[in-house]
C-alpha cells in the first residue's frame, strides 16, 4: 500500500505510458507493425544522440554497449587510454584489461573533474589512438566536458560512455565529432534497462579491425538495421517502450530536457546545501544529473538509506567502492521534475532529524523551489 | 480493431498475467523487493533447467547465451564439433567461426533428424572436445534426441542450444549429463524476448579458460549470482514477467507442459494431412514444438503468409534459407492450447481456398480435436 519513490541514478522510474506500452501483446519482430516501430525507434535514437551516422541498438545492459565498443574497435595488445574518476571509468578499464589491452590510466581521485588539457597531454605522451572516458561519472556526480576532451585528443578515437547522460546533457556527437558514444534505456531515456546502444561516426566504419565475439558484432547489426531487421530477436516490448519514452522526450524537446536537468541539479544542491549538509558533488550546473552529499557526521550511511526506504518507501543510492556509508546520491534522470526533487529534499530532511542529526529544518525544500525558478541562460 | 494471432515459433504469445507484471514500476535491482523476484526466478529457472547448478541469466537475446557458451567454453584455435541440420545449427557454426575456432561441421540436410550414432562416430574421430547441437531445430521442427546425442559423444562435453524447447519437449540437464545448456525468455517460457540463460554442470566450471568478452563472462554473472545481484543492471522489467511466467509453468506442473506440447504437435500434424498438405517436419511425438508444412503447388508461399496476415490478421513463419516460400511454420511453442490450433488450421484452410488451392475443406479441425484427445504415455 505505501507508496515507493525511486530516485536512483538508474533504473530510473519510468512513465505510465511506457509501462502501458510494455504491456501491448507481443508482435513478430520481423512483421510490419514492428518494422514500423522499430524504424521510428531508431530514427529517434538519431535525434537523441545528435548523429546521422546509425545508432546500434541491442538487447543487453548498457554494459553490453561498452563492451562492444572495445570487442570492435580495438585489436589485440593494442595501447588505449581511459580517464577514471569513479565507479564507471573503472569498468573501462575492467573491459579493456579482459580483453588483453595495453591500459594507460588517466587517473583522477573519485569526486574530481577531468581537466582535458592535463587527459590531451597524458594522451599524447602515451601514443594511445583510442580513449575511453565517461560524461556522466554517476558515482560521484562528475559530469566531464566532453566536447573539450574531444578537442584535446584530437585525432585519437573518443570513446564516450553517456549511458547516465545521453537526454539529461547535451551531446552533440557530429557537430563536437565525437567518434563513438554508448547508451542504455534505463536512465534519461526512460525506459526500463534491457537495451544498449552504440553510434560511431562514418569515419570509423571502414578501419574496424574483426569483431571480437558475435552478438556484438556492429557490422553484423548494421546489416541487419540498414533493411530496418535485428541481427536477433529483439527486445520487441523494451523497444516498444523505448519507442514511446523517445517520442515523449523529442516531442518536449531535447533542448527542454537539458534545462529542466540544470534546474533540477541547482534544486537538488539548493536544498542539500539549505540543509547544512555538504555537497560531494560539484557545486556548479556541470552537475545535473546526479546530486551527491556527504552523510552529517554521527549517523551511519547505510543506515540512512535503509531508514528512508524502510520507513519511508524512498529508495535513494549509496556510495560505491571506498565512498560507501560516505555519501548518498540523487538521481534526477530523466522522468523528474522540480516536484520529486522537493520529495527527496523533504524525505531526506525527515530522516536525517529522525536518525538525530543536528541539520538545519523547514527551508530545504523552499530553497529548492527558488533555485528551480532561475531560468538557464541558453 | 483486428484481433492478432501470433503463431510464430519465437516470439511468442506472452500471458496477460506476464504482461502485466510487465507493466509494474521500476524497482531497483539491488532493494529487497527484486532481490526476491530475481532470487525467486534464478531458482525456479533451475526447477525448468532440471539442474541444481547454478543458472546464469542474462539480458540478452538467445544467441547471447549461445555467444557465451563458445566465448567461455573455448580457448581460441580449438577444434570444436557442430551438429547441424538447419538455421540454428549454422548460428553455432557461425559464432564458432567468428571465434577463429577449428570447426568440424557434422551436416545433416534441413529436416533431417541427427542420428546419435553417427555424431558419436564423428565426434570420436575429429578428436573434438566440445560438441555444439540443437534440441529443438525451428527452422525445421526437428527435435533431437539430446539424451542419445549424450551418450554418444562420451566425455566430450556437449552445448545443447535448447532456446525453443526448455519448458516444452523433456530435457533433464542433470540426469542425462548434459553439460552446458542455453536458453532465452521468448519461446516457452512465455515471456517476451530478452532475457537469455545458460547453464553449466558444477565440473565444467574448474577448468573453464579465460572468458573472451566481458558482458557475458560466466564467472562474473555467478559471483554475482551468488549473492543474488546482477554483474551488470538487469532488466528489472523482463526478470519480473519471468518469474511470474515460470510460476505459472511450474504451478501448472513442468510434465504437464511436455504432454500439452505432444498433444498439440499433433492436433497440428493430423489438421495439416487431414487439409492434404504435406507435412516437412516429422511426423511422430518427435516433434512437438513447431509443425512445419510443404506449401501446396500452384501458391506461392510469400503470398500465403502475406494473405494470412494481411487478411486474417494470423502471423506464421515462413520458412528460412533454401526453404523460403516452400514451406511454412506453425509455432506452438508455451502459452497454447487446441484452439489455439484450431484458430490456426482453420485460418490456413481459409486461406488456402481463398488463394484458389485444391485442398481438403471441413475436416481439419475436426482431425486436430481428435488428435488431441488421445493420451500421451508417460
Amino acid at each position: 500500500m505505501e507508496k515507493q519513490y525511486l530516485f536512483t541514478p538508474g533504473p530510473t522510474p519510468v512513465p505510465p505510458q511506457v509501462l502501458a506500452a510494455m504491456a501491448e501483446p507481443i508482435v513478430h519482430h520481423r512483421g510490419p507493425d514492428f518494422r514500423l516501430v522499430y524504424e521510428r525507434a531508431l530514427s529517434r535514437l538519431q535525434e537523441v544522440f545528435r548523429t546521422n551516422a546509425p545508432v546500434l541498438l541491442f538487447s543487453a545492459s548498457g554494459t553490453g554497449a561498452m563492451d562492444s565498443a572495445v570487442a570492435n574497435l580495438v585489436s589485440p595488445g593494442q595501447r588505449v587510454a581511459v580517464v577514471t574518476a569513479g565507479a564507471f571509468g573503472e569498468r573501462w578499464v575492467a573491459i579493456c584489461e579482459q580483453y588483453g589491452l595495453d591500459v594507460q590510466r588517466i587517473a583522477y581521485e573519485w569526486g574530481e573533474t577531468p581537466n582535458a588539457d592535463e587527459v590531451g597531454g597524458a594522451v599524447a605522451e602515451s601514443g594511445a589512438r583510442i580513449v575511453f572516458c565517461t560524461q556522466s561519472e554517476t558515482s560521484t556526480g562528475v559530469v566531464s566536458d566532453v566536447q573539450a576532451l574531444k578537442g584535446a585528443v584530437g585525432s585519437a578515437v573518443l570513446v564516450v560512455d553517456a549511458i547516465s547522460s545521453l537526454g539529461a546533457v547535451p551531446l552533440e556527437t557530429d557537430a563536437w565529432g565525437i567518434d563513438v558514444v554508448v547508451a542504455g534505456s534505463q536512465k534519461a531515456l526512460m525506459c526500463p534497462p534491457g537495451l544498449a546502444m552504440a553510434s560511431l561516426s562514418e569515419a570509423l566504419w571502414d578501419d574496424l579491425p574483426q569483431a571480437r565475439g558475435f552478438y556484438f558484432d556492429w557490422r553484423r547489426t548494421r546489416k541487419a538495421q540498414e533493411v530496418f531487421d535485428a541481427a536477433f530477436t529483439p527486445a520487441v516490448s523494451l523497444i516498444r517502450g523505448l519507442d514511446v519514452a523517445l517520442g515523449m522526450l523529442l516531442g518536449a524537446g531535447l533542448d527542454a530536457a537539458f534545462e529542466r536537468h540544470t534546474r533540477l541539479g541547482r534544486a537538488a544542491r539548493a536544498g542539500i546545501k539549505a540543509m547544512g549538509l555538504e555537497l560531494f558533488s560539484p557545486d556548479d550546473d556541470s552537475s545535473s544529473v546526479v546530486t551527491v552529499a556527504r552523510v552529517p557526521d554521527g549517523v551511519d550511511g547505510t543506515e540512512l538509506l535503509r531508514h528512508l526506504r524502510d520507513r519511508h518507501g524512498v529508495t535513494l543510492a549509496p556510495g560505491q567502492g571506498g565512498l560507501k556509508g560516505k555519501i548518498f546520491r540523487i538521481g534526477h534522470i530523466g522522468w523528474f521534475d522540480v516536484f520529486d526533487i522537493a520529495a527527496a529534499l523533504a524525505a531526506v530532511e525527515l530522516s536525517l532529524v529522525e536518525l538525530g542529526a543536528d541539520i538545519e529544518r523547514g527551508v530545504a525544500v523552499t530553497r529548492a523551489f527558488e533555485a528551480y525558478e532561475q531560468r538557464v541562460a541558453v
